[in-house]
């Protein structure tokens, strides 16, 4: 079993590379609940703290040979692999379905990452990954059900603690569990931790239901990045042992809540970044006002332009 | 003469309504410049702050009467006092050049502002404001040049000053120059002060030049929200007493540091609100890396349809 030790330790080792990311109380809200701005991390998510955490362990352990790293995804955890092989100086091989768009793909090539894509759909890509590793001997990253991964993860919950001084409750979007793990590990555990996924991708809560991880069909607005199909080993037990309350919400909630960021921030979030704060804003969680709420907004990797222009300057 | 416990004083008196803004240091840049995050104020500039301690100042003396407060801009300025009087619960009267978008005057009128549309030119929306404030009686708020609003403005160095602990030196945008003085009168004379213009709405360096203000020509892609054409009297007294150094910045060094904000951040800037970062980015201040540097990151009402996709996200 994983302690809170490993995120301390992570935390230690990834803070040469990741950002301290800022955050911000949203003090003309009625909850005043805190904004933790993860999205403002190198390559737009969290991604970026389980991936470093898992190849900079890997590396003091002599396990990065000369294939350097691989990972299957065309998103924000292969994204985020590429950027830490790219800083490192490690090669990196990222495997991706047919289905990525070339822009992704083109900006995986851009931080000299090796591209391959493989299958028609996610589950073939990572078939194929892990083949491959065997063959090349790299060190394969996953995108959340690694121990280094979900300590990293858990870091943003220990800086968010450090920011804020005290906390009585965090929400925490959930896909594969990675980072909901992390922050319930990383925290003490009077502090309550709310995972928070789509109505149509409901992992983590099909787990808690049926006693362990089963596959789960998964689609939505939200589906790139929260849609794996079924809660990791690790974060389910992690979950299930320290205690996690469950929400899901609707497809509308994430809408609305991606237009409020816009609205009241003018901060662009993807679908799946802006779960935790659209079940804040829907309101159907006992979160009494008095409640220390932190909010983790993880996510920024959305094309923005649909926000419409509602308010611009004209004169000084 | 203004002095720093003017912005002292401001600072306590807005403290209720603005948000303290966060700063994020952007640690994997090589001189590690530290980024104040101004543009997630409310109405999405820093324009709040001038306007809140303008009116609530007013407020307490007794001069706030039935007609409220009037002001003329289409921008952030007019933006800023709408806001204000709605959060405080007070008649607006904003006045608006025919030029300004059918959805900028629609969002003054969602926030309650009575909006008059008047003459072709932002020249001639001031005029009339002047005129019909003295019919009305509401209180006159300028969009820079008045003791209240500079004294405002300058809160958002103050607030980084503790943040951050110390400064070498602040990279400010400047328009009429009420933020810029501002900052120059907050903070100690030992911290350097950058004043940073468009190459084509020079009214501050002009101003420097001529030894006070001076009508200046304003164009170019900032013009909306640093084109005022003239550097404030009270700007101008400031920041030749207290000292100030000039910076100037071309148009594709706008265009490139809002693409930057966007790309490294994904936040989405005004050309404006970038001037600062573009000055810092195109390198050519004596900054030594050794200099610890303040951006202030002042405004993000702009259309982010431009920022196309680069980054997103298929799974986790």
């Amino acid at each position: 079993m994983m302690t809170p030790q490993d995120v301390v330790a992570a935390r230690r080792r990834i803070a040469p590379w990741v950002r301290q990311t800022p955050v911000i109380t949203w003090d003309d809200h009625r909850g005043k609940p805190i904004l933790k701005l993860e999205a403002l991390q190198v390559t737009g998510s969290f991604k970026a703290r389980g991936a470093f955490n898992r190849v900079l362990a890997a590396r003091e352990a002599g396990q990065i040979h000369e294939a350097g790293v691989i990972g299957a995804s065309g998103g924000n955890a292969g994204l985020a692999l590429a950027y830490v092989a790219h800083r490192l100086g490690i090669p990196a091989e990222i495997v991706v379905p047919e289905t990525s768009s070339p822009i992704k793909v083109q900006r995986l090539r851009t931080l000299g990452a090796n591209v391959v894509v493989q299958g028609g759909r996610y589950g073939d890509a990572y078939d194929f990954a892990l083949a491959r590793q065997e063959v090349t001997g790299a060190l394969f990253v996953h995108a959340y059900d690694q121990f280094d991964v979900v300590a990293g993860q858990g870091t943003v919950a220990l800086e968010l603690l450090d920011q804020v001084g005290s906390l009585d409750a965090v929400l925490v979007a959930a896909g594969g569990g990675g980072l909901v793990a992390g922050v319930r590990l990383a925290l003490p555990p009077e502090v309550r931790v709310i995972a928070v996924e789509p109505m149509l991708a409901p992992t983590v809560r099909r787990a808690i239901e049926e006693g362990g991880p089963v596959d789960v069909e998964v689609a939505g607005l939200a589906a790139d990045s929260l849609g794996a199909r079924r809660c990791g080993d690790l974060a389910y037990e992690i979950l299930s042992t320290m205690g996690v309350d469950s929400v899901l919400v609707g497809e509308q909630e994430l809408i609305e809540a991606r237009r409020c960021l816009w609205d009241e921030f003018r901060l662009v979030g993807e679908y799946g970044g802006v779960a935790a704060l659209a079940a804040y804003l829907a309101g159907n969680i006992d979160l009494p006002d008095t409640t220390r709420v932190g909010i983790i907004f993880c996510g920024a990797n959305s094309d923005p332009s649909d926000l419409v222009q509602t308010q611009t300057s004209v004169e000084e």
